[in-house]
């Protein structure tokens, strides 16, 4: 694979500063790099690599000769621009939710979908699903296919990484605050030593349009549209670790061991064993893996199975399965080129 | 109700504090108050209602024309003293695990199971649930009584005080060592800004024992022993609030707006609007109430229902509940004296 074009909007966010730590620490072969952003973002300039670059602002003719286009910017930015930088010949991979329930476009977690990238498809867009989306592909996908998967109950304990850098400052400002006795008046919807039950807007139903979505992008990358999954999303004063308790019930039996066997050998997850204590949100911040834990045999059901799940929001939830679909992409590139 | 002699065995504790002020703000009809202690606390000194109390040595006598006495001490304490209590003709209200799962020793929600104070039980030890299963009792009954309980998967949100006040010391330590840069170390294991999946020891199934323990303080106070109840419990930086996330299959069809209308009737129950946001941790901590939100119908299951539920772990989740369970020992004793 030669050196090639690589673009990342929205570079200055969490995610976009990830994706740039990611293509040096993992050596991506990267041979001209643009940084874009919006107006509000462009001018401004980044450290990266011991050069600095500033941040051009999107526009016609920016994805000219580029190879691939990371888009860590918002829904918006990725529906507007994605399109251009596919025409001007790039492969977009959005980390937004803009494309993530559109049926035209891939849903990937490489660990259990990276078929989706061969062939044609991997000229287009792809999208990255949500972090928790994430955890839960990775995760159900080789229970799914050793025993097939009846019903899920997933409670989340999402931290504040999820919802972008502003979030993260105001979880260490309004502790600060609090402990200090500045706080001179407790935000009981504030996220300081609080756990809030919605993430998002509460729609007619009573579920919030981030669980609907939780639900629906893991479908999608489980390739079961049926799948009986119920979510509750919850807002935890955490920085970057996002975790999720699992009831899972399976279509068939499988022992708590097996269960264990086939999670230790599973693409992407890094076991705690039963008998050691589950993975925290602290352990899995700044990792790559997805941590899974407290793996035993649920025994208020037939065939019921418990278990822990946690990962980084900004890493393997954000910019690093993003990385590593543009490795595929690479090698897809570099077997059948043209 | 003519007054009456109380004890506090274990006054200086969290929930012996609660007792204390809540002796005080509901008028509890307090004739002589003792307050009791271990060698290590007895000889201290306690302010309440404008005087200084000092704390007695546990030992033979001290409850000598006592009517009731509240154990807001360890199980040990409570194994060793409460039968004493009960010899010398008082009743004995325990808040801590020793009596929880004694199949002679009624485990008491006022709002639930009332009853099982009636007559000649009352004369002897009453036992509190812990908080977490008093959440649970006083959600999951006016549901069981409605429609009957098929399934319930609850993941739990657990402040730190329900370990007690070093617990809360410890959280607050940590989470302002981190912020002020004097955290040499982030403890991956400590609860500052971190969700720990595990409470209590992990047993050789995987379930910790505060699992069991909830299922089965749950089962005894709805009087189903076989209720097909999962539980994981989760500590989460958070301080006075216990909350969890349920999953319910009910064996008859209940209509979401029933459901409703059932928990605003529901004792005890604080119920959230569906269209409003649920309850935080923060909004329940201080207040009486079993705060009820996101009530919604889960569409992945017949008969599906989710909710949030949060307490104050030191108050209804402990203190409140002990005192209430005296208050309806008081009218016991005036409606059938002897």
């Amino acid at each position: 694979v030669g050196e090639i074009g690589v673009a990342v909007v929205g570079p200055s966010g969490l995610v976009g500063r990830e994706i740039l730590d990611l293509l040096l620490t993992r050596r991506f072969p990267v041979g001209r790099l643009s940084l874009l952003g919006s107006a509000r973002t462009a001018g401004g300039t980044i450290e990266h690599g011991g050069t600095t670059h500033r941040i051009a602002p999107l526009g016609p003719g920016v994805f000219d000769g580029l190879d691939l286009v990371f888009f860590a910017a918002g829904p918006g930015v990725a529906g507007e621009h994605a399109p251009h930088a596919v025409r001007a010949g790039a492969a977009a991979i959005d980390t937004s939710s803009r494309y993530r329930l559109d049926p035209d476009v891939p849903l990937v977690v490489p660990e259990v979908n990276a078929g989706l990238l061969s062939g044609r498809r991997a000229r287009g867009i792809v999208a990255c699903p949500s972090a928790m989306a994430v955890a839960l592909g990775v995760v159900l996908a080789p229970l799914a296919a050793a025993a097939g998967l009846r019903r899920v109950v997933a409670s989340t304990y999402q931290g504040a990484a999820g919802a972008g850098r502003h979030a993260l400052q105001r979880l260490g400002q309004e502790t600060a605050a609090l402990l200090s006795g500045r706080g001179s008046e407790v935000r009981s919807r504030g996220l300081a030593f609080n756990c809030v039950p919605e993430i998002g807007a509460v729609l007619p139903g009573g579920a919030t349009a981030h669980e609907l979505q939780t639900v629906e992008e893991t479908r999608r990358i489980l390739a079961d549209p049926a799948l009986a999954l119920s979510v509750t999303a919850v807002r935890v004063p955490v920085f970057y670790g996002h975790a999720a308790s699992l009831h899972v019930e399976t279509e068939r039996p499988l022992a708590s061991e097996d269960a264990h066997e086939i999670l230790r050998r599973a693409p992407g997850v890094l076991l705690h064993d039963a008998t050691s204590q589950g993975p925290t949100s602290l352990e899995a911040a700044g990792t790559d893996a997805t941590h899974v834990g407290r793996v035993r045999r649920d025994p208020a059901v037939d065939h019921g199975l418990a278990l822990w799940v946690a990962l980084d929001a900004v890493r393997k939830g954000g910019a690093l399965n993003a990385v590593e679909i543009g490795e595929i992409l690479l090698r897809e590139r570099a077997a059948s080129p043209g």
